[in-house]
């Protein structure tokens, strides 16, 4: 959605385009070697480009010192860029930590000994402050309490209020002018437009200089507005921006496509690494959710970039507690089997909210797009952060920000926890052991939060669904996280309220002795965030990992593994798209998803151009077209490339030739070359065409720009091969043949558009065939 | 090794003879649909078949209630496999390390209270010691005691030693008797066989119930000898046949080579997670280094399995220590940067150990196939492991088992540590913390310690060279970790006694004051094990996963990845192969390596066969060749397979056929078709041919034995294309053409001869073209 409101011809018009033949090949003419943009590239030309240029530097290097040691250092380039995408992607990432607490802060009020303190800092470096009310201390003074100096009171919270939504809307609409005008690329997640990109796409700008400081600076107002969006999908965003800066400093990945992605890979890895603090999590999430192209070499450099972002992050340690993960949690009971009930209902609940919120996401978004409202982006934000933030205020559990708001779910209730949700009656002849507190009654906070906590559920269910896809960046992490715990600590609560009301009951009886500590809801809170985050984007390892990454012991991954499986299979159950996948579809972007699995029983011909009504191929002859004629046929059509064949009789392939290459080839050729007129003729054969008569004009030979090697499958082939062709070598075109006679041509476009067509209208499109 | 010993034609021969063209193709007539052994498989075929299956399944399933549930319960059976794998493989595993440890400790004395009890279970349920010499039981006996009644003196000494040797002979005896007898293949690690069999190589057997059976046992008998081998790679193997007992049980998986292919790498995850209680390791560890077709769905239930099998070794509970891990280690200090060069000298040892590990077992492996040694494998094992059990018995670190030696190398010395590594002199005055006890001289018990390590690393090093490749299950993992430990407790002790000696140093200023604890020489030891261990296998993340997993903390992943990558550059300096490949190589497997990057400049043209010199392709026509012909065909040579051209004047391609498929075709039309002779005309086309004369006799149709979407490339496309699509598509063999003309054929084998000549004889190859 990001990408199309900044472009005349956007890629799902050029998708749904049916009025040019093979338009998926209309390429302009940049530099030779560059791909325009909003078109896929060659990976298996990348490849043997990139292996073209090894040998050329291997060549050379046994000429000179000067030459070895330029090609060792050609072979450290990868880790150098790695090394630079983590330092600066872990800095990035602590900054904006940084001065989102300090702006979430902002709106409620201001810490007087230095202002560039959040509460947090403000109250921990005041001396005068026990450490029950630390978050009450002098220094920190609320916006009416230093206005009218009256802390208490109706007028105080009405100013408070008022301040509070002032503050949000003043944050968002700076966000999201700051889009509109310098770069509209900055928006939204991101991550299904890194995967388009990821899978052979062009989007040129997208992971620009621009786009990265804007993202940046937008990023922080967002999550500062209070609006119900995170930080960690824009963060890969980020990470893939700073990715593709580095890529320029070394001509092996800004010249080549191919390897920019393996960069870009590890970037998203970097991303997710310095989002949760999870490294492994950070990889398997790059290699499950994001990446295309993966090989090995990448795996271990990924690795390599997450760790170092992730120990930078922890050298500026913007938490404060040398922790290197987003909420570190620690419990002290294990789990029993018989809570494997309550998990499974979160993952159903989970699976449940994910499509729920896809649908309805989507629903939104599509409506967007095509009515009246996607003109005014910026009161759209503006109207939606005011009604988050005037609803957000009453509820201490929306008021706050939504990371913490999930931290304190998370948590387990120690002795020393102060919050409302740790309100339990006391036995007052407990001595007061630090950890393993028995199973208490819930006091009255518990139950108020309760309510609360209800109403919060509700309330960030529905506004979720229409924040994410708004112009301004919005990650989707967090708020599914929320949901998921908000549901999980009521169930936690609940399911342990009941073991020590009823332990004689038969469930409870074998784990639950009265006087225990059985049940932990801050392991529900967890369970329920996997579950939703799941069901909503459909991962799985990865999400895994990183859940387990948090708490840093294999303890917990069943139940995590649990609520997992069941949130992906209920929501699969209603449509197999997660999130990413569905935005991609909206947008119409040309991604050929690894996952899917084409069963069709078609076969190449009926995918092939040219249909049976249509006109025939556009093709060259290796010795009998002239001059004149290529230009014709340039000019008359707009495809990317036209295959060339012994003779129009015999229909034999020799090759491929792109037309860019051909425009220039010509043009040069009249410009440069004596005796080429228009109607020399071309030839692409190793010798010279017997020319008929003495008077005729010189002939043009082009074999060097014919690529000999161009990939054909049979008409007979099954689809299901030719979409794993395509898939495996990241082909852009095929061309079709029937006993060695040309018929056509298949180009990624077409795969696409035949797999949407079979996988909405199953029944008519088989009998189409 | 273990695979050429059992049969007639090893795949080494078939490698490298020559004799015949495209001997890879020769394929007798099983069942159709299977392969035979020795054979590779055909991935797309594989594939393409599944999805026939699925779609079958699907339609039927929307007939009735009762096909539903049985499309149901087909797509959970793979989820079942994965379950019933991971508890088999866990079960194994805890019985293995159960009878282990018991059999190990019967080497030296026996528990008078229970036979069955190994001396730590024997002592531990003794009440009468106390904590400080709970391994002097009094219910544990030595032999010499049980016999003489004496514990001391040099004749129980000379007893012990006797029998300790006697016990190993017998063990070792007994485990390559069996091996020998019942199951040849039990014998090796069965990581570079697995390893090929899951590139699409059939070796039947090699996972079957009775290598399963023996080499569990077998496995058992090895390691109690006191061979310096680990069980860690066999428990892969034994994984893997278990994942292939349990395809057996679903026609899904045992009817498919590609399916079943993705649970055994989903076994091998498994078996990796019980080895080290690493379960991500494990899953990483498939990935890395064992898989080759790992679809993000084989990741997410290798996962699954993993997690189970390592759940049910935790119920099973072997070490009776409820950890899931084989070491757990706990520092109580952080490292600091200074120390970063002692481990990367470690990662520049465990490269150097890797490289000559592998040139070394790599020259005794070959002078064993290669001399008379490989005729007496029963007596080579016999003299090894009587020299091992002798040289052994003495040292105190190597007469206990490898894994309780790394053990105690890789643990911290706390307060309580009654070991002579823990011989430290104590401050008198210094009251008694658990924890961060500071530095300390090292006690004349740490210098013993240090001379009986040197000794054992040196005899470490020169054992494991001659033990990895006998006819026993041997695993490398273990022996390679402790050459590591061992050396890095040497070089950890040393850089502790040097900041404790010399804190005025300039690289201990900064971060060693006097009194406290800044070396912690576990640290080393665990680094130095992680350096050996990938210098030798060259694995990289799922190294650093698995010794993240064994920590529990991301604190100590930079040491670790530091040693880790230096060991790698060290090691791939002396040859890019790690001992798998080395070994793979070794036996002329025709595994095409992922990792091997081709970058030569040969074309298509270059390896397709025929040669020059060579008679032509064997082809049909489509429509002018007899029965006669082909039976003639199909005697006279033995090719798999025969492309099926137009005309032979034409040679425009229109097919290909296998010959297994064609010899049943003509064989049954014979028997049951009415005028069918040996001047029928065979054709593959849709009309009838034109019969010339009436008086002609019926022509045989064989279009539905055809495949009409043969895999072809242009004679001019580069080789590392080739190379790619083989790789990408597991192909067997490429048709080769030229502007339309069926030139050629290229099989997997003539890829892999190419590959292997251009790697070894560059230049000259080079020229040849």
């Amino acid at each position: 959605s990001c990408v199309d409101s900044s472009t005349g011809a956007t890629p799902s018009e050029e998708m749904n385009g049916t009025g040019n033949l093979m338009d998926f090949l209309d390429e302009p003419f940049p530099d030779v070697g560059t791909y325009e943009d909003f078109h896929t590239i060659d990976w298996l030309r990348e490849k043997s480009r990139d292996t073209d240029r090894h040998r050329k530097i291997t060549t050379k290097s046994k000429e000179s010192y000067w030459e070895l040691i330029k090609s060792l250092l050609d072979a450290w380039s990868g880790w150098v860029v790695m090394l630079l995408i983590g330092m600066l992607t872990g800095t990035l990432a602590g900054v904006i930590d940084l001065a989102v607490d300090w702006m979430t802060d902002l709106k409620e009020g201001v810490c007087l000994s230095a202002l560039y303190y959040s509460r947090e800092q403000c109250c921990w470096t005041s001396n005068e402050t026990t450490f029950e009310d630390r978050d009450k201390c002098p220094q920190w003074q609320k916006w009416a309490e230093l206005m009218t100096g009256h802390s208490e009171g109706a007028g105080a919270y009405v100013l408070n209020y008022f301040l509070y939504v002032l503050w949000a809307l003043l944050f968002s609409f700076l966000a999201v002018s700051l889009v509109r005008v310098f770069a509209p690329y900055a928006c939204g997640s991101g991550i299904p437009e890194i995967k388009t990109i990821l899978s052979g796409f062009i989007i040129r700008g997208y992971l620009g200089k621009w786009t990265l400081l804007i993202k940046t600076v937008t990023l922080v107002l967002a999550v500062s507005s209070g609006l119900s969006l995170g930080k960690e999908g824009p963060l890969v965003h980020v990470a893939c921006c700073c990715g593709n800066l580095f890529c320029s400093l070394f001509s092996k990945y800004s010249k080549n496509e191919g390897k920019r992605r393996e960069v870009l890979s590890a970037a998203a890895a970097a991303g997710v690494s310095v989002a949760f603090g999870a490294p492994i999590g950070g990889v398997l999430f790059s290699l499950e959710e994001v990446s295309y192209y993966f090989p090995l070499k990448t795996l271990w450099r990924s690795f390599f970039a997450a760790l170092v972002a992730a120990f930078t992050l922890r050298a500026i340690n913007p938490f404060g507690n040398s922790r290197l993960v987003l909420f570190y949690v620690e419990y002290h009971t294990p789990w029993y089997m018989a809570e494997l009930v309550p998990f499974i209902l979160l993952g159903v609940f989970g699976g449940l909210w994910g499509a729920l919120f896809i649908r309805g996401n989507i629903a939104w978004c599509r409506r967007r797009k095509t009515t009246l409202l996607g003109k005014y982006p910026v009161l759209e934000v503006i109207v939606i952060t005011g009604i988050t933030a005037v609803l957000a205020f009453p509820n201490p559990y929306t008021r706050r920000s939504t990371s913490e708001l999930i931290s304190e779910l998370f948590n387990d209730c120690g002795a020393l926890e102060s919050s409302q949700l740790c309100d339990y009656v006391n036995n007052p002849n407990m001595s007061r052991p630090v950890d393993d507190i028995p199973d208490r009654p819930a006091g009255p906070g518990v139950y108020s939060a309760l309510w609360q906590l209800a109403l919060a559920l509700i309330f960030k269910i529905v506004i979720t669904i229409f924040t994410f896809g708004m112009k301004i960046p919005s990650g989707l992490f967090i708020p599914s996280m929320a949901v998921g715990a908000i549901a999980g600590r009521i169930v936690g609560i609940a399911v342990e309220q009941m073991a020590y009301h009823h332990h004689d009951w038969i469930i409870f009886k074998n784990w639950c002795r009265p006087g225990a500590d059985c049940v932990t809801p801050g392991l529900y809170a967890m369970v329920g965030a996997a579950a939703c985050l799941g069901g909503v984007t459909r991962m799985t390892v990865s999400l895994v990992v990183i859940m387990f990454e948090l708490t840093g012991g294999l303890e917990y991954i069943v139940p995590l593994m649990a609520a997992a499986v069941t949130s992906k299979w209920v929501a699969d159950a209603f449509g197999k798209e997660g999130i990413y996948e569905s935005h991609i579809q909206l947008n119409g972007y040309p991604y050929l998803d690894v996952r899917d699995e084409f069963t069709h029983r078609t076969l190449a011909t009926d995918v092939m151009r040219p249909r049976r009504s249509e006109p025939p191929l556009a093709v060259l002859t290796q010795d009998s077209t002239t001059v004149e004629d290529v230009e014709t046929l340039i000019k008359d059509t707009d495809y990317n490339g036209f295959p060339v064949v012994v003779s129009r009789e015999s229909e034999r392939l020799i090759g491929f030739v792109q037309r860019r290459e051909l425009t220039v080839a010509i043009k040069t050729a009249r410009q440069k070359q004596d005796g080429v007129v228009s109607s020399s003729v071309v030839y692409f054969t190793e010798d010279n065409p017997q020319v008929a008569e003495a008077c005729d004009p010189q002939p043009l030979k082009l074999r060097r720009i014919l690529n000999l090697s161009p990939f054909t499958v049979t008409d007979h082939t099954p689809m299901e091969t030719v979409v794993d062709i395509f898939r495996k070598l990241g082909l852009r075109q095929c061309l079709v043949t029937r006993s060695g006679r040309l018929l056509g041509i298949i180009t990624k476009k077409d795969v696409l558009r035949h797999m949407a067509q079979m996988m909405n209208q199953d029944p008519e499109s088989i009998m189409f065939n």
